[in-house]
C-alpha cells in the first residue's frame, strides 16, 4: 500500500501516466534462474531518452544482485547496466540525442544532480544516493528500476552515453561498466606515458585495464597467478607479465611500480603487492567488495604508499572513456549469446569460463 | 672478528683514529634493563658537528627496539633519537652551524644523499637504506650506531636540525620523532583552514597532531575510544572529541572529515574510520606497524578513499616542523626522568602511563 502511494504521487507529479510493456529477463527470486517477464517503461518525459537495446554486457555484480550477495535485492531483479542501442525517442528538452543514435547506458540512471559530489561530476557517490540502473527506488513510476536484459530503456538525457559509430556496437557494451570501471582510477591518478602500471587479475575488469593502460602509454605488466594467461595478456597489450606466485620475480619487481590496478574480485591478501610499489605510489582496488586479508600497517608506512578504491565513474569521464576507446579503437574481448542462454552464461562467469565478457544480443529477445 | 675487520677498513678509509669515551646506557641483551655503559664517538670529521646532548625523548619505538619487537635489533642497544643539544665543535666543511647553537637530531644520522628518493628530501626512503640513529651500521666506526641515551653524539652537517631557541629544549626534544611524525602528513596532505581533521588516538603522537592541526588552521576532531581524554584533549587545541565506541556519534560524523591522522600503535579495526571520510579523502597510518585487522575493500571503493602511511619526515621538512614550532610555540607535553629512572620510564610508556612523552634530562648522566 505505502508503495503504491508513492506510485500514485511520483506519477502525478511527472504526469506521465502511458507507459509502455516491454520483455526483460528477471530473477523471480533470490538465487533463481532467469525467465522471461514483461515489465512496464514509463512514456519519455520532457528529459528522457527512449532506447531500443541492441546489447547488453553480463558483469559479475548481475549475479551478485540475482544472489542478493550484498543484501538489500529487490525481486524481480532485471540486471543488466552494459547497455547499447538506438535513440527510439527523445523529449522535448533533448537536444543532445536523436533518433537513430549510438548510446550507451552505464550503471546509473540518475542522481540529485544538485550536491556537492554530483556538481563534481562524481555522481556515483551522489550524496543523496544515485539511482542505479537496476535495483534503486524508480523515483517515476515506484516501485525499482528494471535493467537492460530488456528491449528497451527510457532513461533522463544527463545518464545517457554517446557511443562512437567506429565500435562494434557489441563489443562496446561491456565498455559501459568493465570500461569505466578500469579507465576511471587509470585517468584520475593520471597514468601517462613513461609510467610503470601493474594490472592484478585478468577477468573481465583487467583485460580491460590492461587496454587502456597500454593505450596511455605506459610500461604495462600483467600480475596474474595463472602462467596459462601469459599470451593472452601479451596480446591484450602487456609489456610483460609478472607471476604473482614467483617469488624471485615478485622481489625483482618489488618497489618499481608506479601505480597498480587491483582487479582482484574477492578478499585476498594484498600485502605482496603493496611491496610491488614505489615510494608514494598507489594501488586502487576495483573488485574486492569483501574484506581483505589482513593488511600490514608498515607496507604503508614504509615508502609513504598508499590504498585507495575507485567505483565505476561520473558521467562526464564516462563520455570521457567512450571518446577515448573511439579514437584508440578500443572495445572489449566479447562471447556474444542470446537472452536464453543466461543463466549457463552466469554459470560460466562464476566459473571464470569467458575471455572476457558475455554479451546479450537483444534481438533474441523478440 | 668480522666486526673488527670492519671497523679497521671503514676507520682507515675515514683516517679518524682518534675517538671520545662517553657515558651511555644500554641494554646488553634483547629486553634486558638498560645499565650504563661507555660508548665510543668519532672524532669529527670535515663533515660533522659534535653535539653534547641536553636532552633525549623516549619514543615507544626505543622498546620496540629493546626488545627486538621488529626483529634485526644489534646489542648493545643505545636507544634515543629524540636528542637536542648544543653543539661542542664542527669540522671545516660545517658553515651552517657553530659552537654552542642548540640543535637537535631525529631518527637518522645519515643516508646516500644521492638516489632519486634523497634528491626529493625523502631521506628516510633511501635506496641505499638511511642510516639510523641507532641500531644501523656504523659507517664511520664499524658496529652499529649508537643513539641519544648518551652525553654526546657526532653527527654529520646534513643530519643536523636547528632548534629554535624560543623553545624550551628539554619539551622539543620528542619534536623529532613524535612531531615529524605527525606534522609530515598533515603537511604533505596540504591540510590548512577550513579542513576537518581527526586525529585518533591520545598519546605521544596524537597529542602533537592535535597541536599541529590546530595550529595549521584545522577544525580539529580529537577520535578516542575514551571519555576520561575528553578535556585534555579540548586544552590541546582539540575543538570537539569524538568517542570512538559510541555508534550514534560515529554515525553522526561518517562522510565528513577530509583528513584522519591515525596514531593508534597497534592492529586495530580501520572500518570504522574510513567510514568517516569524505569521497576522496585518505586516512593516514602513522603508528601501527602490525597487520591490521581486515580491512573491508567497499570501504574503499565507495567514496573512492584512501588509507595511506607516512614515516617521520626527510631532513628538509624537518627543519620546516621545528621553524614552525618556533612561530607558534609548539613544543611536547613532557614529563622529565633522570637517566637512571628509564627501566620505570619504560615500564609506565608500555602501559601508556604518560602524559606524553618522557624526556630523559641528560645533566643526570655526567
Amino acid at each position: 500500500m505505502k508503495q503504491r502511494l508513492t506510485f500514485i504521487k511520483i506519477s502525478g507529479l511527472d504526469g506521465n501516466k502511458i507507459m509502455s510493456e516491454v520483455k526483460a529477463y528477471a530473477a523471480p527470486q533470490q538465487s533463481a534462474d532467469l525467465e522471461p517477464k514483461t515489465i512496464e517503461r514509463r512514456e519519455v518525459t520532457e528529459n528522457d531518452v527512449a532506447i531500443d537495446i541492441l546489447f547488453c554486457g553480463v558483469c559479475h555484480s548481475d549475479i551478485h544482485q540475482v544472489q542478493n550477495d550484498w543484501g538489500g535485492s529487490r525481486y524481480p531483479v532485471v540486471p543488466g547496466h552494459e547497455i547499447v542501442g538506438r535513440v527510439s525517442k527523445v523529449g522535448k528538452n533533448v537536444s543532445k540525442f536523436k533518433e537513430g543514435d549510438l548510446v550507451g547506458v552505464g550503471c546509473m540512471v540518475d542522481s540529485c544532480q544538485t550536491c556537492d559530489t554530483c556538481k563534481k561530476d562524481l555522481e556515483q557517490f551522489c550524496e543523496n544516493g544515485a539511482t542505479m540502473t537496476y535495483n534503486s527506488e524508480d523515483k517515476h513510476l515506484g516501485g525499482h528500476t528494471f535493467g537492460g536484459y530488456s528491449q528497451k530503456v527510457v532513461v533522463d538525457k544527463e545518464f545517457v552515453l554517446s557511443v562512437p559509430e567506429n565500435l562494434d556496437p557489441a563489443a562496446a557494451a561491456p565498455l559501459l561498466c568493465a570500461g569505466i570501471t578500469t579507465f576511471s582510477p587509470l585517468n584520475h591518478w593520471g597514468i601517462k606515458k613513461g609510467d610503470k602500471v601493474g594490472v592484478i587479475g585478468l577477468g573481465g575488469l583487467g583485460h580491460m585495464g590492461i587496454k587502456f593502460s597500454h593505450a596511455m602509454g605506459a610500461e604495462t605488466v600483467m600480475i596474474t597467478t595463472s602462467e596459462s594467461k601469459k599470451e593472452d595478456a601479451k596480446r591484450l597489450g602487456a609489456d610483460a607479465v609478472l607471476i604473482s606466485k614467483e617469488d624471485d620475480a615478485m622481489k625483482k619487481h618489488a618497489g618499481s611500480f608506479d601505480f597498480l590496478l587491483n582487479t582482484i574480485p574477492v578478499g585476498h591478501d594484498v600485502n605482496p603487492y603493496l611491496q610491488l610499489l614505489k615510494v608514494d605510489a598507489t594501488m586502487v582496488m576495483v573488485g574486492a567488495i569483501e574484506p581483505l586479508e589482513p593488511m600490514h600497517g608498515g607496507n604503508l608506512i614504509m615508502g609513504r604508499k598508499r590504498i585507495a578504491g575507485s567505483l565505476i565513474g561520473g558521467i562526464k569521464e564516462t563520455q570521457e572513456m567512450l571518446d577515448f576507446c573511439g579514437e584508440h579503437d578500443i572495445t572489449c574481448d566479447i562471447e556474444m549469446i542470446k537472452m536464453d542462454e543466461i543463466n549457463e552464461a552466469f554459470s560460466r562467469v562464476k566459473s571464470n569460463d569467458v575471455k572476457y565478457r558475455f554479451v546479450i544480443d537483444m534481438e533474441s529477445l523478440k
